[in-house]
């Protein structure tokens, strides 16, 4: 059985058993089925518990070998003394995949390490494939099949995620909420006893369902192979990593969380760069670059025009922009004719643009994009203020209708202008990155879902979309698409990320 | 009448008038009159309008010398052109302060620079103060005078905000919401034709509502005043500053913004930090800062110890904290015989702390809070956890109710584990910030409420813990209560901050 049949095991099973299915609110056991039930994935369910006739109301089955149908795939959460037993089980089941979310194992120690070793050499000479130990379990969008106890919000989308981090991909998967990004898979990798990261990267380069690949790591167990497969697949599938352990204490905590060895960060630094593999610096970044990944254009170079509706965003995207490492180039004649004779005489007369007041926005952003100095743009303030007009509310009710209408009419204008931003971000390809700070009100609603089901992404800080923009660039100018230019202002990754300890 | 007197006009008039007060929706004589009305102050309220005789319900007078009582403030919505005509009106009124919204003045080149003077001699010469022109207008939280059309989720709170730029001002008040940051005070003060940033600051450190000043600034008016005022101010009350336009292309639009000079941003930075100023150098970290400022004890020290209830959050915290310069030390033996006696072998045996897995969280922190090793806490993951619990809806009723019953359990447990920390970190006088990935749960109900109520900061990656730890740390070190010392791994500013136009 080849790995791409292994792992559609995993995702797509038949059947899948609990065992350490509980009762017991607050026991792993007791989440794991619990997600499981509520999924509505269709699959048989089976829980496995020593002691209970019946777990959240399934009839329970003393081992997993008394389950009367096939069992595809497991979940194990028996404390790490009972799993060489459950492993033997699982063999003699016939289990395709288990899933080991038991922890105390190699990162604890010696020990530890023997345990696990003795695990994955039963399930080997059964042909049984193992996820973790140490891990949160996994999620399948489609077939619906999710393992992992929390993560509620997990939609369904085109990212994959792989994470050697259960909790890490908490942090992801909410701040993916807040962003409107789903997910087609997650697995929570743990210390990658059997099963490796490069196994799950292999195997979601040839996944349809998945356009983008997330990943966080901690350290490699093969990074030869990681670095090979990821030359090949970022020619069509961007890759987007996120190695933690970078400093001294980063690097020592890795070890001791996933038994990983962390190995030159320079050196790695590098090696992702040959391979680009988009690599970004915090956590929430994965989710920043990922939603304009999915659908927008990649920048033909690093020229950023920027539209802000208000001179204090201007400044500060401006000086976010730089400090990327981008330029800002003056806008050719043309555009300044068109810009002048749209504005008053309020505008700021130069890129960044700022109306100075006047009610300007798409009208101003059309020209800058087909401005032929510009490769891509970001525009701050404004979208969907019209939603912010619900807020009066002790007006005479004659106001209050004529704001309710006002609203209407406003939201219709917005999302035709979107439209044909949307058609002339296509026709020029340069990709358009939002930033509001209007948090709530522009994230709801027509406009919102508008510029989501655009993969137009929005940012709350202007500092996050140079930041993301900038990994755009890169990566375009790896493929060959923008044309490649050394960052003159920008500082190396090598002098941020080394640190001595004192 | 001295500066005092005449701001306390401003923030707590008898009576405001709006001078441009329009039925039409859209325009800011229409939203700031709204806002006044909505914001029930209790203060006379008048609209000016020259064509109607009626504005949103309120009777209208065709000038300001038109209203029967006194008017102490006014706020100018009228076209540039008006100005003078208006300013004389209010001088004959005997207006006390006129906030000017009206833009396309000095920002704009020699002529509108020219209005905007004469504008300011009118004033002056009839004993009157202007705040702007080319902003957004005011608020107090306590006399509930608001004259910011925008703005709506502003709480009462004892931070208050300076900035030289009205929408930049929105990001920073949409951001304290979601962190549950209030203010006291607020002005927008445009381009600073008469009051300078300088003269709100000095009003602003003698008003007891205020215990943190914030400023958003392109250029001062009067840098000398500036630095000589924040040095006095700096050692009894926390001034933090977003500086914009640092970079070349930055530095330009605070040109074309505000009509401010930006001067050496390097030159700046080493004045800000001879006056104690707190710089931050993302809007959000204005919020980020100004929480724990408010009543956390500010850290001895640089040494960090991290409580991570996951592995993958303590790596990226202990990047994060290092890549800030601070430092993460090992804890003294006691402390580690503690931490040994409470988790199993499956921890992290270190700084920092990862239970592996084990239920442990307070009972770790306490512990480390003791030890004279560490400085200051950073926890990730985990807080607030017990309320995920409320997602789990398909279970048989029976476990539901044992699910209600467990969440108010572990509430009232850990209600009880904030109070005995909240006691010990005011004990030892060691800042404590949150990281917390669990954005929607947690961040209401109780022991959210007991979080904000006690200044426990949160943050949303541990990132922006770590940035924001370190700002206090300098502060720290700068009046003398931490020992100084030099960042030998931190990039200066004035690497990052000096770009060099390609």
């Amino acid at each position: 059985m080849g790995l791409k049949e292994q792992l559609d095991y995993l995702f797509d099973p038949r059947s899948v058993a609990v065992i350490g299915a509980s009762n017991q609110l607050g026991k792993w056991g007791f989440f794991i089925l619990a997600r499981l039930l509520e999924s509505k994935s269709g699959k048989e369910i089976y829980a496995i518990n020593k002691k209970d006739t019946e777990v959240l109301g399934l009839k329970a089955y003393k081992t997993v070998v008394d389950v009367p149908g096939p069992v595809d795939l497991v979940v194990v959460t028996v404390p790490f003394q009972g799993i060489a037993e459950v492993m033997h089980d699982c063999v003699r089941k016939g289990v395709k995949v288990a899933i080991i979310i038991t922890s105390g194992l190699a990162e604890t120690g010696v020990k530890g390490a023997r345990i696990e070793q003795e695990m994955v050499e039963i399930a080997r000479r059964g042909g049984m494939r193992v996820v973790g130990p140490n891990c949160l379990g996994h999620i399948d969008t489609y077939s619906n099949v999710r393992t992992v106890g929390f993560l509620p919000g997990v939609k369904r989308g085109s990212v994959a995620l792989i994470s050697q981090s259960g909790n890490s991909s908490q942090s992801v998967t909410n701040y993916a909420g807040q962003m409107g990004l789903g997910f087609s898979k997650f697995v929570s990798s743990g210390n990658e006893a059997d099963l490796h990261f490069e196994d799950y990267l292999e195997y979601l380069a040839q996944d349809d369902k998945t356009k983008v690949i997330l990943g966080y790591i901690e350290g490699f167990r093969e990074g030869r192979r990681f670095f090979e497969l990821a030359k090949e697949i970022t020619r069509k599938k961007p890759i987007v990593i996120m190695k933690a352990g970078r400093t001294d204490a980063g690097a020592r905590a890795a070890q001791s969380h996933t038994a990983s060895l962390a190995g030159s960060d320079v050196v790695l630094d590098a090696a992702f760069k040959q391979a680009g593999v988009i690599r970004v610096e915090e956590i929430s970044e994965l989710v920043d670059v990922a939603v304009p990944l999915l659908g927008q254009p990649l920048p033909r170079g690093r020229r950023v025009g920027v539209l802000a509706l208000g001179g204090g965003m201007a400044v500060m995207t401006a000086d976010a922009v730089r400090r990327e490492g981008l330029e800002m180039p003056a806008f050719s004649a043309a555009t300044m004719d068109k810009l002048n004779s749209i504005m008053s005489h309020r505008w700021s007369r130069g890129n960044p643009v700022d109306p100075g007041g006047d009610n300007v926005s798409y009208e101003a952003l059309w020209p800058m994009l087909e401005d032929e100095n510009i490769d891509a743009i970001i525009i701050t303030g404004g979208v969907g203020m019209i939603s912010g007009f619900r807020n009066w509310v002790i007006l005479p009710s004659s106001i209050k209708s004529q704001l309710a209408e006002a609203r209407k009419r406003g939201e219709d204008a917005e999302i035709g202008n979107l439209e044909k931003t949307i058609e002339l971000m296509k026709k020029h390809q340069k990709p358009i990155l939002f930033t509001t700070h209007v948090s709530g009100a522009a994230r709801s609603g027509r406009i919102h879902n508008k510029l989501r089901s655009s993969h137009l992404s929005f940012y709350d800080i202007p500092e996050r979309a140079a930041r993301a923009l900038k990994r755009l660039v890169e990566y375009s100018e790896y493929l060959g698409i923008a044309p490649q230019r050394t960052m003159k202002t920008d500082i190396p990754h090598a002098v941020r990320g080394e640190l001595v300890e004192p």
